[in-house]
């Protein structure tokens, strides 16, 4: 941590829990001289100057990308697309760009819409980090401390761009993994996207009930757990479910099918098939929480 | 606590987290004077008796029943029926029984078959407490303690015999609670049965997959919650979906329904459909979890 700051100036779009613990991070780390904030909500941007998340508030999109070191895009992946429209004429030489989107495809896709011949200073990320509470309040700079950060590297990236983008997310304390985007959206539509869905769809179904009330005065830790994730924000993930919906139908589809076997199995009274699944569902989790998850 | 034992003698059969622990708050109460176990396991009985769960392992079911103030089923569902038919010969009039099964209707079918007359002996309980360890070593004195039961009394129980099992699980700091049977097996089917088939569903997906390693690997905190009972146990769940089969196929169905909605949702790029859905759910989650769920 020695020598001067690896990025002079950042500036960040979007600045709650992920925006605010990347900046956070970097500042901890000494690598960063200034933060510069963007968001739709003036109340958040106050929020986090109060808090010493951004230095300050911006308010010249071109001239502060001109001369940015670093820019994260860090909003709800529907937002990225206009905020890249509105930045693109502005992008400066040395500048790198990453975001802390969920999903890949659809922002890469934005991006070399968007960025054209300068989407090669484009690194894609997605931070792998709890996101119950969100807001500037809920950042901390060590939200990414031996987190898994998946990076999805574009082919028109210099290394030198992603050797940058990677140095960020390690600066905060990240485990930087690499997968193309289409693997990283196939592969979070089923560990993520899926659950979340499921999870509201459990919710929903009960919550709609005229006597909903009883079925919830008796739900009691297994469904606190289950629906945990039904708590997380509709507008983000509406947007993720947007983003990523090929794979998502793909992956939803599939666990349709295996509903449907599991309904035939119940329905004939076969309970080796039941026991079959739901042991080795078990021995699989174990096995995963084993990992020391 | 002062004065004698509300209960002299006490017979336990299924030794376990749900049996072990109520013999412990009984204990622990100074409610009883002696307990027996029986169980399918002499390890597990073995060791129930060097933790000082059971004060010896029974030997004759004849004897252990015809003189217990109480009997406690505490193996799971599946067993049930044997074991009454094993003790139905022997009850003594003032011996009262109850169970700490996940499931009613067909407990309680099982009893006034093997038990006929003497049926209004039995009052059906569930403790929900949760059970993600099992086995003596995991009992405890307070694991009731400030959790609800659900006690399904039947109309030919007596108001004594009711308050009796009543006292017992409140001795163990449980707050009872009385549902009809049916009533019981329906609101479960809902908030507990359903969440550990679908749990259960999404993990045995991941794990026939080939390269299931890599969907694992990224696998983070809300699938870690959602996922928490695939990892319970395999035949006890079994032995659930069988015993509460038509209220959780009607369950699966109302939920499968639900996800067809989804799909044509995400399919048209409803955004709107999702995010009330995502809206409505988060705030039904919110409002239970913040009756200090």
């Amino acid at each position: 941590m020695s020598g001067s700051p690896e990025f002079g100036k950042v500036v960040v779009f979007g600045v709650g829990l992920i925006g605010g613990s990347f900046a956070l991070g970097l500042k901890a780390a000494g690598q960063i001289e200034e933060v510069v904030g963007y968001g739709r909500s003036i109340a958040t941007l106050t929020q986090a100057l109060d808090l010493g998340i951004i230095d300050r508030v911006g308010v010249n999109v071109g001239q502060d990308v001109a001369d940015a070191d670093l820019v994260l895009l860090a909003t709800p992946v529907g937002q990225m697309p206009d905020i890249m429209a509105r930045i693109a004429p502005y992008i400066g030489a040395q500048t790198v760009f990453t975001d802390g989107g969920s999903t890949k495809e659809d922002v890469v896709a934005a991006a070399r819409a968007h960025f054209a011949e300068k989407a090669g200073q484009f690194v894609p990320a997605h931070p792998i980090a709890g996101a119950e509470n969100s807001g500037a309040a809920a950042a901390r700079a060590d939200l990414y401390r031996e987190k898994k950060v998946v990076l999805t590297p574009l082919p028109e990236n210099s290394v030198l761009n992603v050797a940058r983008v990677r140095s960020a997310w390690e600066w905060c304390g990240a485990q930087v993994h690499e997968l193309s985007p289409s693997e990283h959206d196939r592969v979070f539509a089923a560990v993520s996207h899926l659950p979340h869905l499921l999870s509201f769809a459990l919710v929903h179904d009960l919550a709609v009930r005229e006597n909903s009330e009883l079925y919830f005065s008796f739900a009691a830790s297994g469904f606190r757990d289950f629906t945990r994730i039904a708590a997380s924000h509709p507008e983000m993930w509406r947007d993720i479910c947007l983003a990523n919906r090929v794979a998502l139908l793909e992956e939803l589809d599939r666990y349709r099918a295996q509903l449907d076997d599991l309904r035939v199995a119940l329905k004939k009274g076969d309970g080796v098939a039941l026991e079959q699944t739901f042991d080795v569902a078990r021995r699989a989790r174990r096995d995963w929480a084993g990992g020391g998850k």
